[in-house]
């Protein structure tokens, strides 16, 4: 039972969601910065007592009431509220040339915890700071409308064969490819699910290559680092599009299956 | 086994695609219009001698070659190739406001069959007839680009309610709800391929609502027409990112279990 689907939450899908961040929780207020009481007023037209809801960015949703004093807001209590997936998902992403707003925008929407841009053998863009900001930005933007608890984690630009040598190594490690026989990403992670050990070890990965996608070496770099490969299909992606497709099937088979010790199946 | 996944078509897989009209094919031979003439030679920079995949729209892929006369191309042999779904999938959209070129993209990238733009309680746009010839050449690009054997159909706009009216009801009948209990996509697709009667029997139909989602009265008609309400996960999708989740779920589902009457887990 999904708290995020009860009637409760019928109503509290009426009220607007507003980030907060945690320095501006004090005791039992919220003190909301000037482009926050510019949002509530101006544009979406509250007033005194009217109520929103404040997320905090960390997994907690608290209704909130204007004060008379419009640089505040009243915590009246939390609202229970489950809206991620049960294990973190980590995408990596090779920069495609074109269309990384809608990236973020879309598995932002389908529940993400963590991006990390990568540049691949094959990739030509060298993204300013000002993108990563953009980037930051559309997360949140795209985690108030999709009712997230949580606002994804861009990290800064890093290679990919730097990121593979990483000491840290998930045991969940899904490296993307093409015209491979290659098992299916989705019979991959229904399958782990099936097995003692589970998801529940650590964050689960999948990286997604570029346009032309990664280079043999860097595929075969990332098996080393325990990396499967695995197909999204039989069709050829846009390096835009798969993305939001390998984010459907993971969190699509996390959340049919939210015991990774159960099965899905009689 | 894949004839899309062969060695063999690793190297097809360096030759341009192009959509060759049923007219357009001679005996053993391809008579080439103007924009295809001025694509091939100029655009691809292909010369006499050079090959090129000729679709046919129809499932059928060719191996042609540019003849010393530019307006032929010899037909050498047929490719096997199979990128598309073991069932056909027609996709039921209400129009959303924007975004509609990228519903078309991503959704023919992942094997839509046909795509039904539909008019919904909540639906403010009616497209021009302009609107759906445009869908209908990013169709045929995006079938090009993303190896389709086939390019989706798109059928003329109609309300939903007279869709529902139509006489031929398929057995396999998805309407996307929100903020309900209802069953997960995934699970419902998975499981309906462990019944003897299986996805054999029909299209599999899957209707996608606008923004602010259908109304109660289309979902309790499309209820009463044998759709069934499924969800696509706890987070709240924009209408133009919805048709790429449900494409993703259904194409991965019947990819890892192309046998509807054979069990995917052991």
């Amino acid at each position: 039972m999904n708290a995020a689907k009860t009637g409760n939450f019928q109503q509290l899908g009426q009220l607007q969601r507003v980030a907060i961040a945690e320095a501006q929780f004090l005791p039992g207020e919220i003190l909301l910065d000037r482009p926050q009481q510019h949002y509530l007023s101006r544009v979406l037209r509250l007033k005194e007592g009217d109520r929103f809801i404040a997320m905090d960015g960390q997994g907690q949703w608290w209704l909130a009431q204007l004060s008379p004093n419009p640089e505040f807001a009243t915590v009246l209590e939390s609202i229970p509220v489950q809206t991620e997936l049960p294990v973190p998902v980590r995408l990596i992403l090779a920069l495609p040339k074109n269309g990384w707003d809608e990236v973020v925008r879309q598995t932002t929407e389908l529940g993400v915890t963590t991006l990390v841009p990568v540049l691949s053998d094959r990739t030509v863009l060298n993204p300013s700071p000002n993108k990563l900001d953009r980037w930051r930005r559309i997360a949140r933007e795209a985690a108030e409308q999709s009712e997230r608890q949580i606002i994804p984690t861009i990290l800064d630009l890093v290679t990919f064969r730097d990121y593979l040598a990483l000491p840290e190594k998930p045991p969940n490690r899904y490296i993307c490819v093409t015209r491979t026989e290659a098992p299916h990403l989705l019979a991959q992670v229904l399958a782990s699910q099936q097995s003692p050990a589970g998801l529940q070890l650590g964050p689960l990965e999948i990286a997604v290559g570029p346009e032309g996608g990664w280079t043999p070496a860097e595929e075969e770099q990332a098996i080393a680092s325990g990396f499967q490969p695995v197909s999204l299909g039989s069709r050829i992606l846009r390096a835009v599009t798969a993305p939001a497709v390998a984010l459907s099937l993971v969190a699509a088979a996390l959340e049919i299956n939210p015991n990774p010790n159960q099965s899905i199946l009689p």
